[in-house]
């Protein structure tokens, strides 16, 4: 699918069909996924693919009893890693052999940057790997609509219960989002549906300075293209 | 251009041309950026575009000096908003006017829900809001390279310098990252390179149970296509 449509059209999902979305194919979404940037290329994130009716229940259970992740052929659990320097050597090593940087020395010293990324105090690790871990999540997202997979992401959760539930050890891994997976039902009211507001480009785009527009009303500012509606 | 080929193609570019990016691509850049999904649809990001040379000046200056702030034909300032009810009456009006929604009576239980997170401690705050313009900061790079147009994350700044030097109000909206925009530069060396190393698939999808890697090598455990090396 070309690009724009891609994005303009893909919607969050509530209903799924049967069909199960294969191995195969959640690896390829994922494949096109990890092809997002990450700071110094050291790829954060883990996705843990839930499929099994009994773990999908535990998992509707900590968030919220939200039906739609046993509904949907699988859920993902977008993991942020919060050790930066995890992957440090293999990246680097990458860059030494590709030319990137000069000599085994630069190696150590990017290394030790990365070591004292890690060192950073916990809040900023999680801002870091949340942040990360979600521009490969958009991609996941978009990844799988353009291969007809409908995606529902969620925030809603109780991260504690879930870490619990799925033996996660917490102070490495932190939860990020979950994302059902699923091919659409059949006539899903939500892909007829009218979509839903954007807040106008002319209220989110600032040049030089920042004003922000503050509380607007729904056709406020908008115009023209700008004020297209788009999906949640 | 096809879905998968902008994703795979698409570079973290350092060398720009001459031409300018125009406020019209720009726009249409973040129009796409903004079909991202985001909780309750609450849209929680802010695009502060800087193209006047003395402010480029200035951020690159608060970003520890990076040319390529400067030498791109504009960089923008993708900010996360901290408040996450600020948006919620428009969003839930919506709502309510597409059938969304039942009654007014629904709709003041969703604000409230909001303002309920609005509450949260200033780190959930954090971390929600990054994860939340994280998602269409990563449409954002894409939707650009769609365009022709290339882009550069950045995370290297000095926050504090930058909302002073920028006048924002960093109780209200936090600067999340920089993106450097402009048209690659004819020939770019980095346009050739070899792709950077990504961690194969099967390293970062689990099933069921999360077994995490540990320390890999760089072939370790690449398998075909798992393993095709990517962009940083």
């Amino acid at each position: 699918m070309e690009y724009e449509e891609v994005v303009t059209t893909r919607r969050s999902l509530h209903e799924y069909s049967d069909e199960e979305v294969t191995e195969e194919t959640i690896e390829e979404i994922v494949r096109q996924a990890t092809f997002a940037p990450s700071s110094f290329n050291l790829q954060p994130w883990e996705f843990l693919v839930v499929q099994d009716d009994d773990r999908l229940a535990t998992l509707a259970e900590v968030a919220n009893g939200q039906e739609h992740i046993e509904e949907a052929s699988a859920t993902v659990v977008v993991l942020g890693d919060l050790d930066p320097s995890r992957h440090a050597e293999p990246v680097f090593e990458d860059w030494l052999q590709k030319g990137y940087i000069p000599d085994e020395e630069t190696k150590g010293y990017l290394v030790d940057t990365v070591d004292g990324m890690a060192e950073m105090p916990e809040t900023e690790r999680r801002v870091w790997t949340n942040r990360s871990t979600a521009l490969a999540a958009q991609q996941f997202m978009t990844a799988a609509w353009n291969q007809g997979v409908a995606t529902l992401p969620m925030e809603g959760f109780d991260d504690e219960a879930l870490v619990k539930a799925f033996e996660i050890d917490d102070s490495e891994y932190e939860p990020v989002m979950l994302i059902a997976v699923g091919y659409p039902a059949d006539g899903a009211d939500e892909l007829a549906a009218e979509r839903k507001y954007r807040r106008p480009v002319d209220e989110v785009v600032h040049y030089e300075t920042f004003e922000p527009a503050g509380e607007t009303s729904l056709d406020g500012d908008a115009t023209g293209d700008a004020s297209a509606p788009a999906d949640d």
